[in-house]
């Protein structure tokens, strides 16, 4: 996977980046285990995340980006154009990232609320970042800018800040595979601090699906692929509809 | 640790919560080994602290804080008064958290950034939270009342915002066993999702200490101890001080 990602920051073309990885069913599971489950019908699509047209896409470029992420942006927008890759719109209230059946009865209204990483106002400042989903290698990419906002040690992205775009990101993935999940662990090494204003690409997959469980790993790079940022594992669960977050967490 | 911590919330007095913890040394490493590292400094005050005292101190009630939020910081204010737990400031701007004797050269200059928990213009929104230390028992604690801004899915905190405030409440800790350090480590189980508005504990404490490296750990619990919300692992690198970041991340 990383070297496809180091392939596709120095430009090498779609044919080297896109070639399907042959441990990778289509709609099976990553390294030869066979599906637990059938494989989410969201793969294949993201109009379900259309239904906010009415709400505005964060996930697109500002003046706040810088020429390496405009460049990398538009990289993988041209890697869209046959299907294999699939620009994922943001929002920043957290019901329109839920498709309308997937919503239980508490979710039906909107209220006062953010999406953690886009509840900032000035553009720039806080979270800057673009997702990009490969369903055939069940991967999702993002372009994250880090703004002056998400600051830990001086000059550097909060831990925190780290977390949750990688997050974020591994999360995003997991939905692909399996609907609604939440967050069952979230392990990171931290590497190399993350410079404010610097852009670096945090590539996840999905490892392997076991029942409910979706098993993801991730890695934070530089565009150039040299420095490790960070790289982490995750675990996620898919939720039951009918149930509330609380009741299948604690089961 | 933990008994410790639902007789606090339950206000079963300062004979029951403060009683030294007998595997715990007053300058020495938890659970009988050896110390590495001299004891900090650090751990015995909080007065380098006091450096920013022209800017605003973000630790202390405002009008978004809830009774509950409330009701726990008095009682660990009522704590503080014979010096076993020290409540610790808090500021926007990275700089401030910093003493001035642990500073880069790089760092000297006071920027247009923020301490990414503090960015928020607007009280109540974001991340609400007050920190108090214990350094007998190498523990720090801190009280977190996520705000609307902060949402995962809908009604709860994402678990970056949770992530968040846990590397901050674990890295303080390791402030005060070690001076400067930097995350290398941070691996959270979350059981129960926090819902936004409520008031969480997240309570850390320093288990051990290897040379630079500092392992510590973590529950998040809702103020009366009976539900988990999250429990984490962490190391922390001590960091030295005549190198940047980037170089000693990389070694």
């Amino acid at each position: 996977m990383w070297r496809n990602c180091v392939r596709l920051a120095r430009g090498l073309g779609r044919s080297a980046v896109l070639r399907p990885d042959p441990k990778v069913s289509r709609c099976g599971v990553v390294r030869g285990l066979s599906p637990a489950v059938p494989c989410s019908p969201l793969w294949n699509s993201v109009t379900w995340l259309s239904q906010a047209r009415q709400s505005k896409d964060y996930a697109l470029p500002n003046s706040s980006w810088s020429q390496g992420m405009m460049d990398l942006y538009s990289r993988f927008l041209e890697m869209c154009k046959d299907g294999t890759w699939k620009r994922i719109p943001s929002y920043s209230n957290s019901i329109d990232h839920i498709p309308e059946s997937l919503k239980l009865t508490s979710e039906k209204e909107r209220k006062e609320t953010r999406f953690f990483p886009r509840n900032m106002n000035t553009e720039g400042v806080g979270f800057e970042y673009a997702m990009f989903l490969n369903p055939s290698e069940k991967r999702m990419v993002c372009l994250f800018q880090p703004g002056p906002y998400l600051e830990g040690h001086p000059g550097f992205a909060h831990g925190g800040s780290t977390a949750t775009i990688i997050d974020s990101t591994i999360g995003g993935c997991a939905i692909f595979a399996a609907g609604r999940v939440m967050t069952a662990n979230l392990s990171i090494n931290y590497r190399n601090p993350i410079p404010l204003g610097s852009v670096v690409l945090v590539d996840s997959k999905v490892d392997q699906v076991e029942g409910r469980k979706v098993f993801l790993s991730c890695q934070v790079r530089s565009i150039d692929g040299q420095r490790l940022h960070a790289e982490a594992t995750a675990l996620f669960i898919q939720l039951d509809s009918t149930k509330s977050l609380q009741q299948q967490m604690s089961s």
